[in-house]
């Protein structure tokens, strides 16, 4: 392991340290913030925010790429938290590296817009994309953690909905169980240093809001028909107590006949792949999606 | 004081005790990017990189303001360190509230370009900014710490090369004194959590190298010639090591007829504007900025 790499084991040590000292949402949410600290900036690009089918987002915007391929990106933060500015770095690394842009979404957050709000929000962008002109297979979704789930659930609904669907998908250390079953929960407990299992069940109930129902396809696509997706690759960190979110997302996915790979990395935290620019396993972790994602854009 | 401008105290202690840690010059620089921690996102702000006169910068485009108005701006670190990314978020708050562009310049760094590169490198974006025809008196400087020295040493230049000057400048917590002869270096010992007499001194010899005179007027702008400068409005903690810095600049371009106005915010540390967005202290400060300095572009 890296020296660079410890500074995600630091960071979840932080806001786990902090999680119920702060004076309100707003305040943790604005702590929260911090964790654009841990990624470097990756020069070289520009961000222009816009609003995409009426939700703010920020274009990345690297000085040499193409801008008929777009990644769509949600950012991870457990729904009520984190943003488009906690992530441009991240995404823009990605962005830089594959030569397209990045459409990062600021969808609302949970609880004051529980779901599917966000689930809703991140139709529209992409539907929004669509009708800038950009062709679906064009276009791969990306996202971390609660931004993984909408990876995989935006692309439930476009389905539903008839809409075409993009070229490929990139969750990264994706959260889809809400029921609080998987093994992973009590195996990695205390390897994990930002979740605990009551925690994570407190933030599926302020996702779900008081009627939701923790087995909805579309907020847990663990209870999804997964027919027909575009390929899915997944990576995720040995350590994470949603580790099994993964697993299981990519078994069922690899039953119903789609193309998934997962990457589970030993050793590292939940969203590792922050400390891009900084440390060599976040920067190898990114350089196989972005392997992996140009043929499917038809970059090569 | 509020609990928010404790972030800026906490930073510096952050800094003063891993000053000595770093592995190198290069490891130094890129724990300093953590300066930008401390800044709330101003929203609605986009941000394109550039060259100023063959100088990397970043361009600060607030959503709604005017294009013919522009602060140019020049980060602080003691010439070694920060970046048109550490005070992205600084000086696109200003420029938002002032209702025009900010060109935020990546000026070379000391030890690997001395003296008298930075200021070249200032003064080549003022005359790039000029020939995008930018009137001078739609220009503003703003700098803090070592930008707040290139204020000035640039005015000096500027003028005798006779180029129109511009419409205002505005110094925050700037660095004149080379020489390590102003009293608050004794009398604010302690006091300032960042700065020590014996790092002020290391830090003037990486800038000015081995055959720099601390008493050149343009790299110590206490030795030179104020007459004829626009109006200057310096902000400065009373805590600061580099107090006397400020004041007696003040003192000297106020006997040199300049139009001076120079704000001491007690309890303050150096460069507490950082915490714009976030701290009461730091926003008000910068309010005050934008007051003085719209009329000054001739914006109302």
């Amino acid at each position: 392991m890296s020296k660079q790499i410890e500074t995600v084991s630091q960071w979840w040590r932080t806001i786990a340290a902090a999680a119920d000292k702060h004076e309100s949402l707003a305040a943790a949410r604005d702590f929260g913030e911090g964790w654009s600290g841990l990624t470097a900036e990756p020069r070289g690009v520009d961000y222009i925010e816009t609003y995409a089918g009426g939700v703010p987002a920020m274009w990345a915007i690297p000085k040499s790429g193409v801008t008929d391929r777009v990644l769509l990106c949600f950012h991870g933060g457990g729904f009520f938290s984190g943003s488009m500015y906690t992530h441009r770095k991240l995404f823009a690394h990605v962005a830089k590296a594959v030569g397209c842009r990045a459409l990062i979404l600021d969808y609302r957050y949970a609880p004051e817009h529980p779901y599917p709000a966000q689930l809703h929000d991140a139709l529209g962008a992409y539907r929004w994309l669509l009708a800038q002109d950009i062709l679906a297979d064009h276009i791969a979704f990306m996202g971390d953690s609660a931004g993984g789930n909408l990876c995989i659930t935006t692309l439930l609904l476009a389905r539903a909905q008839g809409l075409p669907l993009p070229a490929a998908v990139m969750p990264i250390s994706p959260w889809y169980d809400m029921e609080g079953i998987m093994d992973s929960l009590g195996a990695n407990a205390g390897k994990d240093l930002l979740f605990t299992r009551e925690w994570v069940s407190a933030i599926a109930a302020m996702y779900l809001g008081e009627k939701g129902d923790p087995r909805d396809p579309y907020a847990n696509p663990l209870y999804a028909d997964l027919q027909g997706l575009p390929p899915i690759y997944i990576q995720v960190g040995s350590e994470e107590l949603l580790l099994d979110d993964s697993r299981v997302l990519a078994e069922r996915a690899s039953q119903a006949g789609v193309d998934v790979r997962i990457d589970i990395f030993p050793g590292m935290q939940h969203t590792f792949q922050m400390a891009a620019g900084r440390a060599p396993e976040s920067d190898e972790a990114l350089a196989r999606y972005v392997a992996w994602v140009r043929p499917k854009l038809r970059m090569e």
